[in-house]
């Protein structure tokens, strides 16, 4: 088999009623360790850095974007180029999504049916159809180790009905999706919708988890709603979820949304933060965030993080780091994108380590402590 | 001694009047081989690469520039941050120039007199009073292992008179520096002026030499003129400067250039054009220039240059360079930017080779037919 799970231990000490969990994802590309962190990809590249610095960060596997390369340079280019693993020169696992997230967020929507979303392309206005079966074509293009299943994602808050409308469109779709896949070196992974509403969370896991998909993500959340509320509905969602397959919480999101979810038996996390934040100077450290630009950093020659082993902490001070800020360097936004990948794996790896030890409560704590976070 | 040119061999191959010259510079930090190239770090940064990257491409010694560092983030600030080498992480040679060119070159010039130019600040309009004192008390702060005398540049064409003014106010300042500087640890090397002018360059080049720098540049040049007329200024110079003092042809140039000084016995060059070039997309390669925004490379899977080894030919296909470009990620100008600076390399060890087996008219022509040049 391509794929599979192995789900090697189990950490009960958060008490959250699903366990925490220490696994390995098997793909054709390499293990996926997991908790485990993927750095965004959007356009085939890890915003800033090379291929072979996002690998030294400690990353298994990345992800990209359906929608992005799907308009430029477009899938059939990505094929001709031999798949996005050997255009973007990284040789391990990658995860694309499905657009559904990217499509339903444009102003440009020009008209939602059963069968498809037609939208304006952002780039040239060009309309585009996108349906369950053309966003499955499109991954198979891209040739990614995991394709996601088209959802209907809604803008919350939003009515009862609107909200199970498009969860219920989403099972349809991703059975859809299912019957058209054809690639045996792709896994499907289904999306979880329904909202704020724990009711419709319970049902949708339960008839995606009576397909026979390879993995379950938790989408349509982190968009806004207050962190508990991501909480409670993936504390409500994961119990619905086969034990043996692989959770993957959709762009989520801080350091400690990355923890509390882990606690509610999340394996797989994706989010823009770590490299947006450090392009714009922002920088996650064990002693809270540093905002670089201050003028406290200007003739600092500490190191950014001393417990850090990247390059722009064991090279640079944090007077260096803000000059090329200031002065606009891109050198700037690229050390700082690369240390807070290195300190998102950094955290996953403490979370695997620690479920392994059962104290995954204590390491939680911890880091709270650290984060200055009640 | 902190310093010494070491002239291992010389190379009359091209019949120029000067041979062609191969020797090591050796600095405080490190040996410099030459004919060498530097980098352009403007602002204590390699534009789009970490040090190691430039490191990794060859490169024995990097250039920063007073006019910006001294603005941003301040002599002082870089003092404090244990000087331009510890603040950059770069831990071979730096070569500073004086801010003379910049500073002839600004809009904002205010006066110039025999005491100084007084300029404003591109950032913030401060006027600033630039003596030559000024200027090396700066590069004494940055501590390079290399610091230019503060000339007057004038833009050309000019009159006679005024050239020769500025060639003799440049002597006069060069005097100033030398009689101010006071870092054993830094070598100050005199700058040639005498705008087109073959008798006012030999009288400069003369002046100079009598006084006892480390090494000496050629100045004022590539600013517009016709490459030949470049060839010319730079051949009537480089027979009056000491034999046994590297030779700096600043700001130059394009590869051609380079090797056509090199033959009229230049040792060190400076250029922002890989750097600046690659940031737009354009590649220096064997087979001559790559525009890679081109359509025609598309789907092209073949490397942006089969005979390179750096992590953009390698790891890269021209398709998905010309992808990065096209969608904007930054990623691409820190791979074309990386992929010129090891060319320049790369030609530069070859002239090298090339003057050790007496064979630099070989290898010139070869580059020649290379580049498609007659």
């Amino acid at each position: 088999m391509a794929f599979r799970f192995e789900l090697q231990c189990t950490d009960t000490s958060t008490a959250l009623g699903t366990p925490a969990r220490r696994g390995v994802f098997h793909t054709p590309h390499g293990p996926v360790q997991t908790p485990g962190f993927m750095p965004v990809g959007t356009q085939g590249t890890v915003k800033g850095l090379t291929i072979d610095q996002v690998a030294g960060t400690g990353a298994h596997m990345i992800l990209g974007n359906t929608y992005h390369l799907g308009l430029r340079p477009g899938h059939e280019v990505v094929k001709t180029l031999g798949g996005l693993h050997a255009m973007s020169g990284w040789e391990g696992p990658i995860l694309t999504d499905s657009g559904g997230f990217q499509v339903f967020s444009l102003d440009g929507i020009n008209k939602i049916s059963e069968h498809s979303v037609i939208f304006r392309s952002h780039i040239d206005g060009a309309l585009i159809d996108l349906t369950p079966e053309y966003s499955m074509q499109i991954q198979e293009s891209l040739g990614s180790d995991v394709a996601m299943v088209l959802d209907h994602v809604v803008a919350l808050p939003a009515e009862k009905d609107a909200v199970q409308d498009a969860m219920e469109r989403s099972i349809r779709w991703a059975k859809r999706c299912l019957e058209y896949a054809g690639r045996a070196d792709q896994a499907k992974f289904a999306i979880v919708q329904g909202g704020l509403d724990v009711e419709l969370r319970v049902q949708c896991a339960r008839e995606m988890a009576a397909m026979n998909f390879e993995g379950y993500a938790v989408g349509g959340l982190s968009v806004g709603e207050p962190p508990p509320e991501m909480y409670r509905i993936t504390q409500a969602t994961t119990p619905e979820l086969p034990q043996q397959k692989p959770r993957y919480l959709m762009g989520v999101g801080r350091p400690i949304d990355l923890l509390e979810s882990v606690a509610r038996g999340i394996d797989l996390f994706d989010c823009v933060m770590p490299t947006r934040n450090g392009r714009n100077g922002y920088a996650f450290t064990d002693a809270g965030p540093i905002k670089i630009r201050n003028a406290k950093h200007k003739t600092d020659t500490s190191p950014l993080d001393p417990n850090c082993d990247c390059l722009a902490c064991t090279r640079h001070s944090r007077g260096y780091l803000r000059h090329l800020f200031i002065v606009g360097e891109m050198l700037g936004p690229s050390l700082l994108s690369l240390h807070n990948l290195t300190y998102y794996q950094k955290v996953m790896q403490g979370a695997r380590e620690a479920i392994e030890q059962g104290c995954f409560a204590q390491y939680m704590a911890t880091k709270k402590q650290q984060w200055g976070i009640e």
